[in-house]
């Protein structure tokens, strides 16, 4: 297993694969639906887990550049296509109870995507519990929590989160966060799905506390999408579209493989550029469409035959 | 026990204690000092508990009129004389941790006293469980939520705090909430504390799961502010301004108790003005001015020695 | 002409017009479109002025206790309602410009309709300017300002109009206030167009610098929506249902005029309660709401045959 | 003239001057307080004009990696410094009214610094015009616009400053704006004043209407901060960090000069990254800790003798 670290399975694949071929123990699925490029890698075994840096389970990325024209009729579609492939990935019918959480800092633009999805749930469980006759038969038991991080609140969120969940015992929970992206280019237009858990804290900062299926007695979905890169990222990036351009800009240069040029770039920007992370300026933008986008496609997952006008009504 | 519901002890005092003497099982003292009037109310035993509608503990009421000027200095005062009456009501030292609790619904802002104190709190939990050594030994385990209200997050707010407090054990708990008043004087100048438990979502709403010292394993302190009043209450006001007046606008009302008047006004407005609670026109402003009053009171108070310039620094 | 103000003109009918008769120099007209009670009161000469308090001209009012539902449905009848009344008031057509003003302070919550309607404005007099031939021929030229107020600027803020206006010689200018009402049942639910001017500072406040068609070279509608209410106000509606009911409370009280009642609550209350000025406790989501609803309605009366549906992506 | 563009005095300057020479028609100054390096520019001639690429004046960068450390003491330190800065470059007395114009767009963080500034800004000129003999003398005119931007407001910025000043005709305006910088370390720890006019609209995006003490008839001071940098920028950074290193990565790469570099930059880079322009992660904070420190500085510079303490209580 290499050690460099990526939150995004494509990511961790592409690395891995250095010749664009299979990877032992893990099997992988390109579709193109809509406009939006879906990529599904699947780690199976022990060996595919050592080989891609990511454990067992099922990884979905959606991506597409469409995101930003900020089109409402292409949105609907990808919320359409996310709804659909929450469904693919964790059983829902009417019984089942679902939490959202949404993890990250409300404060910090970039990190508050979470909180921002949260924010457009249709929470119906009190509802549920207390008028349940005068709830819609299709519409499912949700509830949502925004937990903070531990900056905020002093407290480990994974310890919030399942102090909640053993109170109130959901079938499924589904956790939104911000990433951190390999590439430039992913900010903003991919969005992961993975079922192996969720690490709060791990998007941007150390993974801390693991909540699986087995430690939290619930299927679990991890939905991240990267808002941030490491200021290195770019210069990186800025290498590698030099070295795979035709221009001549030295013979060392365009033979590094990639670990080699992250090797340099460390030792050099480290120090220079420290761990400087950026987000687009017109982040508090892109926060607010992908958190709607996603909001809409969790609301269309967990309840059964909901339209999205229903929803707009319910959250007016 | 008369039906007539006050979030206040202080009016609970004045509404039962028609002559102004005593009630028996509850003791009271009054004082003032840097111009702030302190009102304290014990109620001793189930006599007491059943005379006044409060349960057995210790209810302290700040009010000063001062608070609407906005004066700094005065401001100060207010939080210092604030943080001694928490340490007058519970036992704190170095090893006592504390969570602070912001009760109340942050999109409301009327409702939004209890997340904006949390906001301006001094957290320090994880710091002295990940770098102790960095840490003054003045500063004590302070850890702080805001759990939303059931319409936001589908929980009960009380399951949220039990969880959590499941986990993270503390000491003591200090819970802050908005209230209504019977006053329309009493908006936005009145702290109470008391020592009886939390009721989340009882502030303006129905009592739903009281957390107590018993039920939670912590000594618990509840902070309350009243931010609103029934539209009916400026009525009723209204009323017995007249009738307190010298002016003789007519026999009848001029001799009813408080009760009748309450009896007459809840028949005639209450088809005619619902349920319309009213907060002041400035109240964005007022809330934000004594929730920096009051998070300044709790730091000095779960800390030791600690200066508001420290405070200040610590959260800038 | 009475000495009792009042920012509607159907209240200052009310207050005038003892006997429900005609007033001198004054027509009204009413009607119900639905669920909308519209009420149009038309000034016609300085007899009508002096007998209403109201300077010569058009008032209409569109008031609604549905709009306390929220019901998307019943909120796009009434933009259209809204579009209709504004269209009646003003000519615009393709080659007029126009100006929309936000008056009020952003951060006084109940004070912050106009700026809160300006940020849902389609504004596109920058785009005819540069890029006129890729700008769809229904859409007509619209710019928008929040000049803010006097505490904030420390300038007039009919000054920082006028001087605007004076850059860009709008032919319409529409400007949103929230106001000031005389009865507790108009806060939220009532919306008055006028075309005699604008005097920014008197929603709320004194009368300061009134711009009108005269001083601006334009025409100029002013759209105000009751927000808030003297505690007074609560007070006086309490003795008026008192006075209404059939319950005597005080033969003097009962056969008080308003005027009578005025005076004497007056004398008592504005030495208890100030100039206390409140707000529903909701006042977020009420500001918030009725800001969508005038944005919509102004919105599709200064363009031409544009659906919301194409508003929304525009500004999405 | 060169044609790479910069907002940055000091950037114009490391830019033209290759052997860190003298260039001719410019004088420069540099010295460094309390951990502050001044640096100062001075276009004498229009030689200097031509060779540097910014109009005949006086610039002033004040520049320090400890605003990072978001420590208050240096804050002040840093505060102070600028109000003297301000003071070198404009003549203030007790009779001179001053304009604060905040540039940029308060819905986009990294461009909302000159709205947050003006939200702090110790506004006076309507209490000298109403309530003159109950203002304290040292307290001097002050007032404050944020007129937004184009897409906002659909009115050209410039117009609306123009228009506000021709009816208050003020002594002094000073605006602050967000830059862009060429630096990536510069970001957010860089203030450069200028007394050569305010061009709104040209920080991030083109050069519009450029107003000067001629067209305004006021001195006029821009107070920019570089909030952003061209992900491009970043690019080079790090090939320029590799270029000055040590490490041979190719013989072509380092033998190129700045310009060469830039230009297979631009080649290479414009078609792979677009114009993303990014920000720090943390943006909303040092958004808001430099238009605290920048706000101070004014407020210090605008009035006489007045301390910090003052303009806290004012602003409370």
């Amino acid at each position: 297993m290499k050690n460099i670290r990526t939150d995004l399975a494509i990511e961790a694949r592409e690395l891995y694969s250095t010749d664009g071929g299979q990877i032992p123990g893990v099997t992988t699925e390109n579709e193109e639906i809509d406009g939006i490029n879906i990529d599904r890698v699947h780690v199976l075994s022990s060996i595919g887990e050592q080989r891609i840096g990511k454990p067992v389970g099922n990884y979905v990325t959606l991506e597409s550049m469409y995101i930003r024209e900020r089109d409402p009729e292409f949105e609907e579609k990808l919320s359409f296509r996310l709804s659909q492939e929450i469904r693919n990935l964790v059983s829902i019918d009417k019984n089942t109870s679902v939490l959202i959480v949404g993890l990250g800092n409300w404060n910090i633009t970039p990190d508050s995507l979470g909180p921002k999805v949260v924010d457009r749930i249709m929470v119906t469980r009190h509802l549920l519990e207390l008028i349940p006759d005068k709830v819609d038969e299709r519409v499912h038991s949700v509830c949502a929590i925004s937990p903070g991080v531990l900056g905020i609140t002093g407290i480990e969120t994974g310890e919030i989160i399942r102090g909640v969940i053993e109170k109130i015992r959901p079938d499924v929970v589904i956790a939104i966060d911000a990433l951190a992206s390999r590439r430039t280019s992913r900010i903003g237009v991919t969005i992961q799905l993975a079922d192996t858990g969720i690490s709060p804290g791990s998007g941007i900062g150390n993974k801390r506390m693991a909540l699986t299926k087995e430690t939290l007695g619930a299927d679990t979905i991890a939905i991240g999408v990267p808002t941030v890169v490491y200021a290195h990222t770019i210069g990186r990036d800025t290498i590698k579209l030099i070295h795979d351009s035709n221009i001549q800009i030295g013979s060392d240069i365009n033979f590094m493989s990639e670990e080699q040029l992250d090797a340099m770039l460390n030792q050099i920007l480290s120090e220079n550029m420290g761990d400087l992370v950026v987000t687009p300026k017109d982040v508090d933008i892109m926060i607010d469409n992908i958190a709607g986008i996603i909001a809409d496609g969790i609301n269309l997952a967990v309840h059964d035959n909901i339209t999205l006008d229903e929803i707009r009504t319910f959250l007016h």
